[in-house]
């Protein structure tokens, strides 16, 4: 039998409480396994008398966890205290620097920070595992890092916020506003009182900077990530794409193209019957594709206090069979700086929506700017109209365009003289087509 | 730079050629990740002179497997060489007994010699890793050992076989006979001469012993697997079950009850929009329902030279990196004898085909056997009628019953009293419905 492994777990939320949970039910199971103990030696939180759901009696507390990540009776220090900067950085830094392996959750550090800390990982030889950090219990790390290794990696995709899935199925399949849903979500708590980290598009772009780095090799870099929100889907958007044959998915993409690695996180039209099309609610997918390997895709939980704690779990596991290699898969001296693709060149076909003042001519004035910019249209279909002719204000109509394959530049060209000619009554929308599998 | 690892690959057929091409086209990918070289240091195939699509110039040439296997200029013997007797068995243990680690892609050896192959591995501290054998590219062996090692895993439940999978595909899509489509995948290379071990259910149980064995720390006995094909479903199964909303699958399952661990291979009807429902052609998929994971599900290539070289190539990549754990994970010396559920005492609903004599009185005697032992139906449905009223023979309907939930054991004595009653002109056929998401 080899030696325990020792613990240190600062933060005892929800994920910090299940990883208590799981470690005392399975503790015969993986002692068995890995031939050695895995002993919760020190803990550390805001508040040690709150009550939990999980006990840890006989591990040592802590108020400072930074001092609890240099404790010499500690192997790993697990961060499951959250935010990018104070007390999460101060402690994973520390932990680091003194050869302690590191397993957290936390994206916004990671997306952040993790450059700098891999690079102190790999000083000091030892892991900083962050499994949970992406798509919650799905081991999507796991697999860019180990099963898929030697697959030279052409895309990697999916849906990676869970509280967006939520609202944009739920939209779907009720018919309901977007603002509606919204504030159902934040009663069940799926989404936060200030919602805009997750409907912005901005949680999927911190794990999408980190998925992209680990596909790519390149330096995590969440600023080079273009984001779109979801904010803007309206219920007659996803009617519209539903006849058209597409469900409408918050999806995060990050794919190698001639000029570079195009990562970006938009709502996206997806065929009806592809397997992320029918991804619903909060669960999450990604979709890895390889050279050799083809697409793999994952389906599971994106969030929560088990699932999270699994993966928390599989990290700590991994330290105690001895892996340790670089958190990024190459040597982080050897990650590229983020080379962006060139904006404007992604090949597509794209949904249009225009409000329209329902007279004369405004149909051959739009389809002119398109011909202009050489952007053919697959359909032209135009919807309700909102208002009686005759009516005041002057009545409006949707019109659903969709084109065939074309650059988003041109499109932006064809929008652009559209709305100089004055006859939309709001703002176009534009939503990418993806015709995945 | 740590010491190269030295590979020694036996059989240089598709998937011998394919990891070839991976390990040329991936050679500096590898090192910069690995910190190391991976070479080909020795090959051994049957003909030497055969033209392949890959080059093993530079490496030592050997004529017998089990030679090249103990030869001190290899680190990992890798068996592509298939058959679970002969000169794959004798080469595996030849490389373990030597220290030698083993990578191989031989579901048969190891579904017939997993538990003695891997006390072998164990004795002396190396690698058996196989991850190629179950699923092809789909990295489940991995999910199983590594990803969910802190779950209990409570079922694991998949489509592992592709040649059916195409072959139900196909039934579905285009409304043909179950031989017309057997012919086709002949022809195209989907399905072998003799197909029995495919449709016959026998591949999925080899793969499903592996994981029932990796879920449920059992000893891996295939003998223990219920195996039944997919020779008998019909393209009227398939149809009836479209219009009751599913489609049919050949499902491997294996899952915990309080008799035992019950592993199955069968068709089962699966709600149509769940993801293994709409999982088509020769893809594979296996999902994994853990205590605190919940459900896991991963989609991809369950065979084919590129994505197999691709699992080959990560279990060598783990070897690489240090990885060494009991093939099993658990000891062999712990793993439990397979206790088989009790037969029968499945709970759920059933599909149930009757071809009966079209005369007063048959549907009331099938209906009065059922309730005879307490088997509710939850829909009767009379369909076609093969022949004329007043043709001879007596003409002969097809009555659809879906039973609401009962045991099969309650099935089999109701459908053996009413065979014995004489008025159905064909066999029973009878298909489990698993309520999968």
């Amino acid at each position: 039998m080899k030696a325990p492994l020792h613990l240190g777990v600062a933060g005892l939320g929800t994920v910090g409480t299940g990883l208590l949970q799981l470690l005392a039910s399975r503790r015969e199971h993986l002692e068995q396994a890995l031939g050695r103990q895995i002993r919760v030696t020190a803990v550390c939180a805001r508040s040690r008398a709150k009550p939990r759901a999980a006990s840890f009696d006989g591990a040592i507390w802590f108020d400072d966890p930074v001092k609890l990540a240099v404790d010499p009776a500690i192997d790993v220090f697990v961060e499951l205290i959250g935010g990018d900067e104070g007390a999460a950085r101060a402690s994973v830094e520390a932990a680091l620097a003194a050869g302690k392996h590191v397993v957290t959750a936390n994206k916004a550090l990671l997306a952040k920070h993790g450059l700098a800390l891999a690079r102190l990982a790999e000083k000091h030889n030892v892991a900083l595992n962050f499994e949970a950090a992406v798509a919650g219990g799905i081991p999507v790390i796991k697999m860019l890092r180990e099963a898929l290794a030697a697959n030279e990696v052409r895309r990697v995709y999916g849906i990676l916020n869970g509280t967006c899935n939520f609202i944009l199925t739920k939209m779907q399949n009720e018919h309901l506003a977007f603002a509606d849903v919204l504030k159902e979500a934040q009663e069940k708590g799926y989404a936060e009182a200030d919602p805009t980290f997750d409907i912005g598009g901005f949680d999927a772009a911190h794990k999408l900077a980190l998925l992209t780095s680990l596909a790519f090799g390149t330096a995590v870099d969440c600023s080079q990530i273009r984001v779109e929100g979801i904010e803007n889907i309206t219920a007659g958007d996803i009617d519209a794409a539903s006849d058209l044959g597409y469900r409408i998915k918050l999806l995060g993409m990050a794919e190698q193209t001639p000029t570079g690695v195009e990562a970006r996180v938009n709502p996206v039209l997806v065929p009806k019957g592809a397997t992320l099309a029918e991804v619903a609610g909060v669960t999450n997918s990604v979709a890895i594709d390889g050279d050799f390997v083809g697409t793999l895709l994952l389906v599971g939980p994106g969030a929560g206090s088990k699932p999270t704690a699994s993966a928390v779990a599989s990290d700590i596991v991994d330290i105690a069979r001895g892996l340790v290699m670089p958190p990024f898969v190459h040597p982080s001296a050897s990650l590229k700086p983020y080379k962006r693709a060139e904006a404007g060149l992604h090949q597509g076909s794209f949904y249009i929506r225009l409000a329209v003042e329902d007279r004369p001519g405004a149909m051959a004035a739009i389809t002119r700017r398109m011909a202009d910019e050489s952007v053919s249209l697959e359909s032209i279909v135009q919807r309700q109209s909102r208002h009686q002719a005759g009516a005041t204000p002057p009545a409006a109509a949707t019109v659903i365009l969709v084109t065939h394959e074309t650059t988003e530049d041109q499109i932006r060209r064809a929008l652009d003289a559209i709305v100089r000619d004055g006859k939309l009554t709001g703002k176009p929308q534009m939503i990418r087509i993806e015709e995945l599998e």
